[in-house]
């Protein structure tokens, strides 16, 4: 805590246009990296920096994200451009299901580019920066060797996809599943049956990193999981999940879960 | 699987009085220990078996309980004994916080004491028989080498209290604090508030093992944590926490999250 303390006093000693990167590893905990990301838009730019890597220290904060840019907005297109662009994304993200009591995400517009971005550009700048922020999150998450994108369509809802995004992404049997690299269509189903949402099992679909797992409810005839497991051998591995319901669709960001979670929250106390 | 099944044959050729051990044996997959109780009331008695240990094969059974009274009892009654005896109980006992797609509990009644005793005892005795089993079968959670009993009261409604309760026993960061027998306050506070339960965090009380360690919201003052991570080592520890609202109250079974559990999870394929 300190250690964080008189790294933010050194970095606002730095107060400059080249501090940001100062300032971005000041804020780290347990991070082993600093997460900084820059998006160019047309004629403005969302640039922003990122701490977090689970909720070890509960009295402290534990995730923080700052986003800039200068683009001219009203408040309003910036509140906009926050709960459409970087909310959706910050909510879908898990390392380990335990929710911080203070996570901050803000979003600071200075103008000093004289563009004024439609809210619909603003937002998508945003969330462009978001999505970036959150995958280098995932990749530096306690314990993690691979971080894990869930991508969910076909279902009945937003609401439902959301669901199964989450509760894919969250749950402990593909967590480890995906540290142990292996290819496991029954921990997915058992997901996508565990979220509530509505669904015909028969007509379930799933992918791993591009690779069929789950045919129609089925592990598909002649299945190898060989070559499943090397492509997860890989610092990100994109899980798909189609139901067949409708067109809701939703993205979860987590990652695996290995002995190094264990060691880091049960070795030393916080 | 095929263990199991030439199991439950060589049990069903012992079908007499004494083969409740054996069936209880037969039905195990990844249990180290087979799970019985028996509970005698008033002139009848209930008996049971249970598996289980973790969501390790979503394509098998992965929680069975079979409860017996010789009990008279009417359909309604038996239906009555299972709903407000054994349901609260299973439905908040969590090991992995990945639930099944084929849990199963069945109570059979062939009324062999002649005994008809009232629902409400009926329903009691199905009660403390479930809450033996529920102790066994987290006492075997895969990986887990404490179980972990989460008792919740004063809360503003009996659904707040379930929900505190759930969470606690759920977070994967007091499981792996209680694996690492770290009497943690702040994973505590960060539980009940991501419940999501109504409460003052400032009337908050909080007892492990009894042993204070959050009282009115805050640290005690001279906390010695060394005593209570003594009192940790053992095969079950009561987390007692009160909040300031009401009088709702539940109670969760769960159990500690070490390396075997990431272990057994990550290294077979199932």
């Amino acid at each position: 805590m300190r250690t964080a303390v008189s790294g933010i006093e050194s970095a606002a000693a730095q107060l400059g246009t080249a501090g940001g990167a100062a300032f971005a590893h000041a804020i780290r905990t347990t991070d082993r990296v600093s997460k900084e990301t820059a998006v160019a838009s047309d004629g403005f730019t969302v640039g922003g920096c990122a701490k977090g890597a689970g909720m070890i220290a509960p009295d402290l904060a534990t995730l923080l994200v700052f986003l800039t840019t200068d683009a001219v907005a009203e408040p309003g297109d910036v509140r906009t451009a926050l709960r459409d662009g970087a909310a959706p994304i910050w909510n879908n993200l898990t390392v380990d299901g335990c929710s911080s009591t203070n996570d901050t995400v803000l979003l600071l517009a200075n103008g000093a580019s004289g563009v004024r971005p439609s809210v619909g550009a603003l937002t998508d700048a945003v969330a462009r920066a978001t999505e970036d922020l959150a995958a280098q999150v995932v990749s530096d998450a306690e314990g993690a060797t691979t971080a894990l994108v869930v991508q969910v369509d076909g279902a009945g809802s937003h609401a439902d996809a959301q669901a199964v995004a989450r509760t894919v992404a969250g749950s402990l049997l593909i967590k480890t599943a995906v540290f142990g690299r292996d290819p496991n269509p029954g921990r997915i189903l058992q997901a996508v049956g565990a979220s509530g949402a509505a669904f015909e099992p028969d007509a379930v679909d799933a992918w791993i990193a591009g690779h069929p797992v789950v045919e129609r409810g089925r592990v598909p005839g002649g299945f190898d999981p060989a070559p499943v497991a090397r492509a997860m051998d890989a610092p990100d591995v994109v899980l798909r999940v189609r139901l067949g319901e409708g067109s809701g669709s939703a993205t979860a960001f987590g990652c695996d879960l290995g002995y190094d979670y264990v060691r880091i929250n049960s070795e030393y106390s916080t």
